[in-house]
């Protein structure tokens, strides 16, 4: 999953690297032409998710069941936008953890287009599960020891 | 537009404020039953833009044709996720500038539920219009004084 | 709720009638300055719960707590693109049920642009509580009679 | 592109058929679990330019520089939601055309998720350029020869 030549400086540490190639889609781009850029943030949400699967081998799905998790809910979101992206561009998304407490995690995810990193986006993000007194409200849980494990490279 | 009472702090200053209500949609929440984030994003985008037209009077294809405008792109985003929110949720933003530069200027939105902050958004911004040399592309240019006056309170 | 001076042809009947009004967003059109066509079908399904809690007075999530409710999953969606509409037009979408069975009904909706019907949909979708063998199942449900009585008028 | 022993009865026939394979995303679901069916309509639209791009070879930037071409607004949609479809399903779009006019064409597309159909879509759409008198705004256009030849197996 990991081309380790070609993974930005942004992302690369002791973490496991998660690669997902796209074509930009015609209707993410707005009438100026570039990417609406809530599309990147939605291009960041889904590689997140799938790093988690990717690393841990199981789907977001399965670890509702394996684990007391029902989502992992995002707290602070930074995005630095470098380079213009268009409908038809051929990118990569590179996607990394690049931070762990007892509850959160903080990702890095860098967008390559054309040989440049064209967007840089940095996540935390808190493990759920759901509220005991209220079904219908999530609340933080500690990451689990095995989840961390198949983080780390 | 400005209901000056309920404007958080965050978002107070020198500016002219624009206040949006809306109702979270259903389609806006995942199988977690919370907001999709991207979907903040969204309203924070549509809500650069509802500031802009509110304070100038013009609409952006007006503004196409007043000046040499093509479009307003992002180059830093910052987020704070402070509170849950979900569908049938009746929230309000609030957004105002927060700076002004020769041709970048920065936004700040705060998006209020059930009387809380509940997300905070700083966005960086250039005014552009379309490269002389390539139409295809945006490049930036400074934004125009009758533009920044009709910004300022 | 209801300006019956204004609702077009197509969706009257002996049903309770929605309006929702509402400003085309910037991020909502491509590269060609026109909506994103999925994104008419985002307002029609806004407006399909709009029009049930309009009708009914109680919100999905107040339906889950009262009825055997998980979700109105659609099964068949009809829509005719009539006129050209972008962003910053102000239109008004009309919605109305059009037909019930035992567990499944048909609903209209009509976008108005400028005095005209630019697009008219057609939705069938069921009534949906959770599958007692597999509650991440959906399965049909009778529409409850309280709620029949009051989509009439 | 094609891989023939799994083509639906829907999307057979005389006319080139493209393949896209995907993961469904946990964003384009709903609070009940499912896709929020905008997306599938989304999804449709982005396999309706894979269609056009592979069989012809050209991207969509591309046939703007070829041809009087400016887009292929929609017209007409009609779709059948057959089975469910959540996150994770990795699911397989089938599309190609099911009749050729002079300025518009109709195409299918079939969705196959676990080896069933599970949604069916029908679109008729115009081949459209830039309207000489208002560049703003699209005009029917006939579909260039080069474009139908390429369009046929």
């Amino acid at each position: 999953m990991t081309d380790s030549a070609a993974v930005p400086a942004f992302v690369s540490g002791e973490f496991f690297v998660n690669r997902r190639d796209l074509v930009v889609e015609w209707g993410h781009c707005d009438p100026a032409g570039i990417v609406f850029h809530p599309r990147f943030i939605e291009y960041f949400d889904w590689c997140c998710v799938l790093l988690l699967e990717a690393a841990t081998g199981s789907s977001m799905a399965e670890m509702r069941k394996l684990y007391d998790f029902a989502g992992i809910p995002i707290v602070d979101l930074q995005t630095k936008f470098l380079g213009q992206v268009t409908h038809g561009d051929q990118i990569s998304i590179f996607s990394t953890i690049s931070g762990l407490k007892r509850s959160s995690f903080e990702l890095r995810h860098a967008l390559v287009n054309k040989g440049l990193v064209a967007v840089e986006c940095l996540q935390t993000r808190v493990w759920c599960g759901r509220d005991s007194h209220d079904p219908s409200k999530l609340k933080s849980r500690p990451i689990p020891d095995e989840v961390i494990g198949k983080l780390r490279v």
